[in-house]
């Protein structure tokens, strides 16, 4: 079923100990939406500028990424500078030019409105709540946020976690919403404002997904669930990984016809599937050109590292 | 079969966010040897002074631990003052008394010669090396070492990581000993200097466990394998962690038939489930009395959390 996906579709700057590249197509809603359309349809909805060309489009049209709510605006796209060293477990944002972004308002095209699915990618809780707001026929909603949402914006951020179905951030953000330096009563203190699920992405780590007495109709609470990450010899750019995790997770979950535990937890190791392809290369290019064969490939490397009894031996 | 523990009995003062203990009985040798307790013969060599009361003695011997490797000496037992704040992810040492420790010289009682397994704790890798030098019969060695071995006494480690079928570290002593900031690449550079195997301990993210083609006889390099942490909405103290964690790990090691990669998973998650029982009261309180059943219990709940068809739903 259709993803309807809003958030930046833009140009990253990005230096990494493994090289650099100047202006390479990016953005949370991008990444999201190249690692979705492994799994199902994708509908995009963002603003750019005059930069934006069909060169860049086109990478998202390949994948059958539905670009018709991409809206063109006089001016430049988004753009993102950053760089990361050491473990490149964190990026240092060098400069931010929210250029278009910065008097953005969505409008969902005719064509997307039955979409049952939408994810609320990293952008400005007012908007994510305009798009909710315009979509009041989806059945799920899962969504992003930020250290600058929730420092800045917390009442309009609020709002947007009411409507969540999933919620899923990093360790540092969980702490920061919460106030609590313990995950196990972070994500406590999270659910109870909102959202009936919540993941927890540690990186390198892999993630954690907690569950509510809500995250599942007619089911008792249910202890977390730990995905791990593929240990990596070579991250060229994690840029982009925690969006290709969404992806990876919310588009195989649209696929499914049920929303079971089981496949909550099979969405966690998609998630982690994809995030894992992302870091490979620069920008957008591994997720342009995975083939479904390596997905599942992957996922078996999975399983194989974090079940007992799935050794190859 | 019986392990032989050399490493510290000692005396712990801390203080975390849930109180303080003053003098509680401590050591990387005393968790160890009541995580592996639970599992097999446990025999342990250090050195205590008069402090050292019948009264601790028992809390090692109800356990069926051998304790005639424990020499008196004049003087105090080695102690070791530290806090935890926040998410109690790491200690502050505040004071480290070697006392005794510091002119300890190991020896091994005849009763100790026929144990065909070894562990080296944390202590200084010429203790080590000369515990390791009196034990030519040992079958398998396992160890442990920290930053300040790391930075200060290399020459000497390195002499103990030849011995070692499996050494046992965190994150950041990997990255420290290895100089690589990445993991994958930290742990085939220190398996390249000795270790057959290496389990690296991430805290409340679980550990990962590397092999070698040296890893298992006659078996081609294994992928990695990633066991989890369990999330607890409350640590605590988490003094003795990572030592509960290595004997949960290498006490099933030692009470199994064969050294298989599936056994060396099982132990990764052995080693889990009697970390987390550690951390969960101050000192060695709940350690002395886990039950069987418990273990076994929190062996699946381990199980439930990292693999995807293990739901109670």
């Amino acid at each position: 079923m259709a993803i309807v996906v809003v958030g930046s579709v833009a140009f990253d700057s990005i230096e990494t100990p493994h090289g650099s590249v100047d202006h390479c197509l990016g953005g949370a809603a991008t990444h999201f939406a190249l690692a979705a359309s492994y799994f199902t349809e994708v509908r995009v909805i963002a603003v750019v500028g005059k930069d934006f060309t069909a060169k860049q489009e086109a990478v998202l049209t390949r994948r059958g990424v539905d670009t018709r709510g991409i809206e063109r605006a006089d001016g430049l796209s988004f753009h993102w500078k950053g760089s990361y060293s050491g473990s490149l477990s964190e990026a240092t944002t060098l400069g931010t030019d929210l250029n278009v972004f910065g008097t953005f308002s969505p409008k969902i095209p005719e064509a997307y409105h039955d979409s049952e699915y939408l994810f609320l990618a990293n952008i400005d809780p007012v908007l994510q709540a305009e798009v909710r707001r315009q979509m009041p026929g989806a059945r799920m909603v899962c969504g992003d946020t930020m250290n600058y949402w929730i420092a800045d914006h917390r009442e309009s951020l609020a709002k947007v976690l009411k409507e969540l179905d999933v919620l899923l951030i990093n360790d540092g953000e969980a702490r920061m919403l919460s106030g609590e330096s313990n995950l196990v009563r972070a994500a406590d203190t999270i659910m109870a404002t909102g959202p009936r699920s919540l993941v927890i992405k540690h990186g390198e780590y892999g993630a954690t997904a907690f569950f509510s007495e809500r995250s599942f109709a007619g089911t008792a609470k249910l202890h977390p669930f730990r995905a791990p990450a593929l240990p990596l010899a070579e991250v060229v750019d994690p840029t982009g990984a925690g969006d290709s995790f969404a992806g990876g997770f919310y588009g195989y979950l649209a696929s499914q016809a049920e929303f079971t535990p089981e496949v909550f937890r099979r969405a966690m190791f998609y998630g982690g599937v994809m995030g894992s392809f992302a870091v490979e290369r620069f920008g957008t290019e591994r997720l342009e050109s995975v083939s479904e064969r390596q997905i599942e490939d992957r996922f078996r490397r999975f399983q194989e590292i974090s079940h007992l009894g799935f050794a190859r031996e």
